[in-house]
């Protein structure tokens, strides 16, 4: 019987779908709402069906034809082993594996070759590939880790803030752009803090980016901190012998021009997005060189 | 109407009252547990009024007069204002004002001088009177401030293992010991954080200082930099006016040798505890002395 492939890149405010044929050609395309594995397995599931099913219209298949269909789903939280049996279990393809949203993201950025992409937005991590081994740096989170991220540079702007208020650090353009906006009072940004998620941390990264492009002090310091972080963490993935860098996330963008000049050689841009990369995961998989019958 | 002077030192963990004579004089001493207007404002009230009771019962006094007494009630969070005025309401003295615990730590510390303390212990804060002027620097809490506190401090050890894991940065014998007690797993530790509370990360901050007075190069960065962040504040306060500090906390005696060596001559020792200040603030306001008619 004749079957589909099916790609996924699930994320956390929404789900893109793609279906291909088995030499991995890609055939439409459908998007949903978001697909967070972890914490609301049943809308993620409900999501990366009805992403499935519009690709499947988006070209005029029978969408029955899903049930048939071979899928690699690339999600965050692909690490957290009960979720990803329970989702598993319960995915509407015939045949389907889980990875992480990193890895379909490094497979469409990289194609099959060697290298390393720096996942840079909301967190950080950072995902090396030599041969047939995947290896992951960071990426630890907003409370311990994802240094450098878009959440941790706009928590570091609120507090540099808070130090400015107190007399502690000099204070510029920047840090009074913060306080005027929580009406100099610091407890309103104490209050802010308390029950921010990183996302709403995040929101100020992009602030200190362009204040650091202004030359204000307290921006260049803060960025320069945090292009530190980063530059490290590359220097780990060179150590390990990735030649290419890729940089991907809504930050990567900004960021370049502030990373060491040692990396910059090594800076390639992405041959294509994460989608595309799940599409081809799922073609090496399950498609018609894979060795799988069809 | 005889009637007695209270002072409350009210905690996290504990709630201490000290019973005294007009004059000042302390006649008798109770505990009881936590008083935390700002979380628990039923059992802080209840706690401080047992408190209060013991203190009586201590020295043989009938604790009906409770009902008759002046007091201070030094807490954290006092100055949320909702939560001020709820237990005010409902404190069984004949009158009563809340202050911070950090003003009747400094009463205790300085007397009636001028001067600052530095509480170091899960928080930091820092208060400076000078005549009738008393301001506040810091302690806007765990998640953007409190900069070396033992909060922050452990959770900086935590990150720093992290980093080490990945290969970032350069382990130690200190952030061995951390991983081994997280079998190795940093998705223990990630676990750990995601849930912990600034207590349960301060816990790990004694073992920053032990490893530090071992010579442990991770434990030499995390200390210096958390000193770091200390000596600055204590910078403004001194350059506001401040020529005696007392360092109050937890952490006090630890920190004082890795502090710079400008302050050094200024840090003196305290003279009374924070009880003796809440009794001392009664006194003062409420005393033989105070103006208010007995």
């Amino acid at each position: 019987m004749a079957f589909y492939l099916i790609g996924i890149d699930g994320g956390g405010t929404s789900c893109r779908a793609a279906v291909a044929a088995l030499d991995g050609r890609v055939l439409g395309r459908g998007k949903a709402g978001a697909a967070n594995i972890l914490t609301d397995p049943e809308t993620a599931l409900q999501n990366i069906t009805d992403a499935a099913r519009r690709a499947f219209e988006d070209v005029g298949l029978d969408p029955t034809g899903i049930a048939a269909s071979r899928a690699i789903v690339g999600v965050a939280g692909h690490n957290v082993g009960d979720a990803v049996h329970y989702v598993k279990r319960r995915l509407p393809f015939a045949a389907a594996d889980i990875e992480s949203d990193g890895l379909i993201a490094l497979q469409g950025a990289l194609g099959n070759g060697n290298g390393a992409v720096a996942i840079l937005g909301t967190g950080t991590i950072y995902i090396a590939r030599r041969g047939d081994e995947v290896s992951y740096i960071g990426g630890w989170g907003f409370t311990i880790g994802d240094h450098g991220s878009g959440a941790r540079i706009g928590h570091a702007l609120l507090q540099e803030s808070l130090l400015a208020y107190d007399g502690i650090h000099e204070g510029s353009a920047l840090t009074d752009s913060v306080l005027a906006e929580f009406n100099n009072d610091p407890r309103d940004i104490v209050d802010f803090a308390r029950l921010a998620k990183p996302g709403e941390f995040g929101r100020y990264a992009p602030r200190v980016f362009e204040y650091a492009d202004r030359g204000d002090p307290v921006a260049l310091v803060l960025l320069k901190a945090a292009a530190a972080t980063v530059d490290e963490a590359l220097d780990v993935v060179v150590s390990r012998g990735s030649r290419k860098l890729c940089l991907l996330g809504g930050l990567a963008p900004l960021y370049r021009r502030w990373l060491a000049d040692r990396h910059q050689p090594c800076f390639v841009e992405a041959e294509a997005d994460a989608l595309t990369g799940a599409v081809a995961l799922a073609a090496a998989r399950f498609g018609s060189h894979s060795g799988v019958p069809a």
